[in-house]
């Protein structure tokens, strides 16, 4: 469980840190980035947000281009942003060194194909492996969001609804909900689940919430804008199919807005609070 | 006094445009980026905070990182961020290809000497040739800010204080005070303005400051732990001068802090606030 700083920033009188550490999990070692807010001592519980970023992104790129920090010292809440794939020379890339399959691009599951399953094993890692480390590290609670975009916003949700109990709150910016029907889930899950489109159901939005149990209010932010709209995202598949399961899903399209990160950056405070309002007011 | 588009993207329901053109003054092709705030055409009259960056930088740091089109959205302000040097393969730059010197080294001066003469100009593209050309492609003022970090805290400075009556507003997060009296200063001004010491005052803000007329109210932050505050940007320095000199120098020093963008997104709100005090209320 030991944890080496890489860095330490102030931040809005808080601080940004980064860590490597060893995975057991993942069998590589890890960069991660945390969000700590002002006062932690003084303050009774600080709940933990995690961030999951999306295709080529690291631990840096919501730290850097986010906004995020402002809100998080002001609300009292730590924010936690993971790498995107396990890392390494040992580590298995795609031979065409694509950005959208191997390094930079776990999908936030556990491969069970070779030579993936050795390594790509992302949601163990995100669910277990990590807020156990975290937990053990720093002087937060053991309350939990989880928020991503794109292949990220995939990744807060499917974490979210495979492990009902784990979090109090869940949201998504521009997630790829219902990747067995896409080009970027069909290349990353063929390869890592095999031909068995059955296995693929078991990490794809659309198909585990309409057996859902759990009802976690879900906040889902997407562009009209966006390019992977269409093609990737499909927030309309989801909204049907939440609607019909009873879940409580607010998707909003944003007229003008794009996939980068001034759209996350532009709502990244109504996301903040709403996991505030069931990490710390709830 | 043509732009061509490269790029544009929502945010905060404003938008952040990136534009290249070709400067007469520079002698190369130039790219800018703009945030442009919403309801544009119902405001009376937008002004433009020119934001200069520091070594290193392209015309992208800025807008990726400070967190500024919040403020700048909700204020009602445009700002221009532009590169830190001409650049082009036909453009100087340093022999040893450093980071201190050549491309993305300008420091806001008109070099005298060549071959740096030539498309070293960067004072007079950003306080003739840029304002011109926003002016009269953009629905802004002619009311202008300036602020900028480190190498760009010390082109707002010089850019003010050379110019009375060219800009209403002026900060800068930790500034190179005085150049003339540190090695990034040297290796510059040696090369770019020859060997007569007393050209490089001219270019200097703690010279220039005390002969200044203009009163400009004066916002500066700086980070106690920056790496170069000693060794290249001595804020003590210019704090004894302008106050020797009659000048209101809010000079900030903030425990913890250093030479980031995570210390100028957790201020920018302030120098936003400073600048629209001048540019909108005023």
């Amino acid at each position: 469980m030991s944890i080496t700083k890489i860095s330490s920033q102030r931040s809005f009188d808080g601080s940004y840190n980064r860590f490597k550490h060893q995975s057991q999990v993942l069998g590589c070692e890890m960069t991660f980035g945390i969000y700590l807010p002002p006062n932690m001592e003084s303050r009774p519980s600080v709940p933990v947000l995690y961030w999951l970023s999306g295709l080529t992104c690291t631990d840096e790129n919501f730290m850097q281009k986010a906004g995020a920090h402002r809100l998080a010292a002001e609300l009292g809440m730590a924010i936690v942003a993971p790498d995107t794939s396990p890392r390494g020379e040992h580590v298995p890339d795609d031979v065409d060194k694509s950005w959208d399959f191997g390094h930079g691009a776990g999908f936030y599951i556990n491969a069970t194909e070779e030579p993936w399953a050795k390594n790509y094993q992302m949601h163990d890692y995100i669910v277990e492996e990590l807020p156990a480390l975290i937990e053990a590290n720093f002087l937060v609670s053991d309350k939990r969001g989880i928020s991503g975009h794109s292949m990220g916003g995939h990744g807060a949700l499917i974490c979210a609804l495979r492990n009902p109990g784990r979090y109090l709150s869940v949201s998504a910016f521009s997630p790829i909900t219902n990747p067995v029907k896409t080009s970027w889930g069909h290349k990353a899950f063929s390869q890592m689940l095999g031909d068995n489109i059955q296995k693929w159901r078991e990490w794809d939005t659309c198909e585990l919430i309409s057996s859902a149990q759990e009802r976690l209010p879900l906040l889902i932010d997407q562009g009209a804008e966006d390019e992977f709209l269409h093609s990737q995202l499909k927030p309309g598949s989801l909204s049907s199919i939440a609607s019909r399961s009873g879940h409580v899903a607010n998707i909003r399209i944003h007229h003008g807005y794009d996939h980068s990160y001034y759209f996350v950056a532009s709502f990244i405070e109504d996301h903040l609070r709403h996991h505030a309002s069931a990490l710390i007011e709830g």
